[in-house]
């Protein structure tokens, strides 16, 4: 297998200040306070990043700021999946000329039930306008929230056509049969991240290579220890620790739950914000949050 | 009622060149040849304008070149909804500049099941961020494309806190009902559009004001005809013949029939380019649309 992205990868929190304006400052702070406290990388960018509410301009000056700030570009997966092909594009070379590790990339979700041959001549012509060798595409199947799926032989036709462009995938979909049926396809040095640490140790047990979760913003650490340890005694026990507070998270709207424990944690409300069509969590849901993940036993 | 927008408005094709950028030049002559030929008005940036797929920057550039092109901006509804709000702020904010009749606003559409509270938001912020009192809104219902519904009751919350700059809808579910229950609502002055000719007939005898359809592309005069006459006794004729030009059309994907045909009635291949996630029809397919069109009474 080519070398390449594993272990826990947080699609990061976008912080956003009294205007909804991006909070460039906090965001680099968390950026770092996360490969500090268990991430390998940061899939910056991502549907927990609140990506597609901002700009094509706004990601570009977020994704400078950062390498500007000393980030390794190494441990940056970058989400650059629009709805239109020539931001796609835009995006992409941006990440590809600072020699991110990859890039994650949505397919176009404005149109509805297109074909397979649509599917992948999207992604075809994203890779032959961005034409750099160094390009590796993460696929990014999310089908609850694009509505625009990523079948398996979508994945086939492309990895044959472009066997080192098209790296891996982030599975959302929450199907583990959708991740296993990817996991024992022939497609031999394929990196498997699954969407949710909830199919962590089945993912490692079936040859994926880890996890882009919204809960490592806060519960890296923990994961990253199931990743580290998934062949001991202790698996199990580590994967139900986990669910626990995960579960916890997907009782609510789950960015803006994860916005309010990460304020509860800094003890920062300028956490708290979340741009339209998000909105943030009223005072009585975010008490309750917390009151639950301390009963889950995670300590904020 | 304010003086508006009513008759038939065409979501304008954009035509593509080989390397699938918007060749303008074609679309110019295309808006224009609608005007003179049964249009009211153009919606251009319209769903079947592609415009999900086009950047802001495109958008932005061919607007600009519309008007210095001479069209008149009150014959102009923009579409102006993006997934991310500073984008449709920024599109809005140079069709109001421009002086265009109103904005036609898809809600963000990437993120689903948002509350009401959080739709209402959406535009909310988007209207004061424009704070412009010549800003007029279409709001742009179209559930089984955007997958985000616009439900009556934020209508109607829109309208009591934005009386004028709510100014209409342009309902393309396809759903009679819905329609209708917009129509039949305390909204007085609140302009309906229906967003396909099939229900023109009943939209003009409800108190709505038009149509803006795909298919005006093509037939505008005829709906015209239709929009013109609804009250004579010749209307429920005029109304099945629509109805028969549309369902060759609505036999296949839409967009890419469309351009089909209208490359077919100018002699012009170019116009059969669209950009991925949509795809041109083949051969075989064009030909049947051409022997559909003909054998429904169309003269192409």
């Amino acid at each position: 297998m080519e070398q390449g992205p594993s272990g826990i990868w947080a699609p990061v929190l976008t912080p956003f200040d009294a205007a909804l304006e991006p909070d460039v400052p906090r965001w680099i702070a968390h950026c770092r306070w996360l490969l500090e406290n268990g991430c390998s990388g940061l899939a910056i960018f991502g549907t927990t990043s609140e990506a597609n509410s901002l700009s094509v301009e706004e990601r570009e000056r977020m994704l400078s700021t950062l390498l500007e700030a000393g980030v390794n570009p190494l441990q940056l997966l970058p989400g650059t999946g629009c709805s239109a092909l020539p931001d796609t594009v835009r995006l992409t070379q941006l990440a590809v000329h600072a020699g991110c590790a990859g890039v994650l990339v949505l397919p176009p979700f404005y149109y509805k039930n297109i074909s397979e041959e649509a599917l992948f001549r999207c992604y075809a012509a994203a890779i032959d306008r961005v034409a750099d060798p160094r390009l590796r595409i993460y696929l990014y199947h999310i089908p609850q929230v694009s509505a625009v799926p990523i079948p398996l032989p979508v994945i086939a036709r492309l990895r044959a056509e472009y066997p080192q462009i098209i790296a891996g995938i982030k599975d959302s979909s929450g199907d583990w049969n959708n991740t296993k049926a990817m996991l024992d396809a022939e497609l031999p040095g394929f990196r498997v991240f699954v969407g949710s640490e909830r199919f962590l140790l089945r993912n490692m047990e079936s040859g994926g290579v880890g996890c882009i979760t919204a809960t490592a913003n806060l519960n890296a650490r923990a994961i990253d220890r199931l990743y580290r340890s998934w062949r001991s005694p202790e698996a199990q026990a580590l994967q139900a620790d986990l669910d626990k507070v995960r579960g916890v998270f997907e009782q609510h709207p789950t960015i803006a739950a994860l916005k309010a424990a990460l304020a509860h944690h800094r003890n920062d409300g300028n956490w708290l914000g979340l741009r339209p069509p998000l909105l943030p969590l009223a005072a009585a849901a975010r008490a309750q949050i917390i009151s639950s993940l301390q009963a889950a036993g995670f300590a904020l």
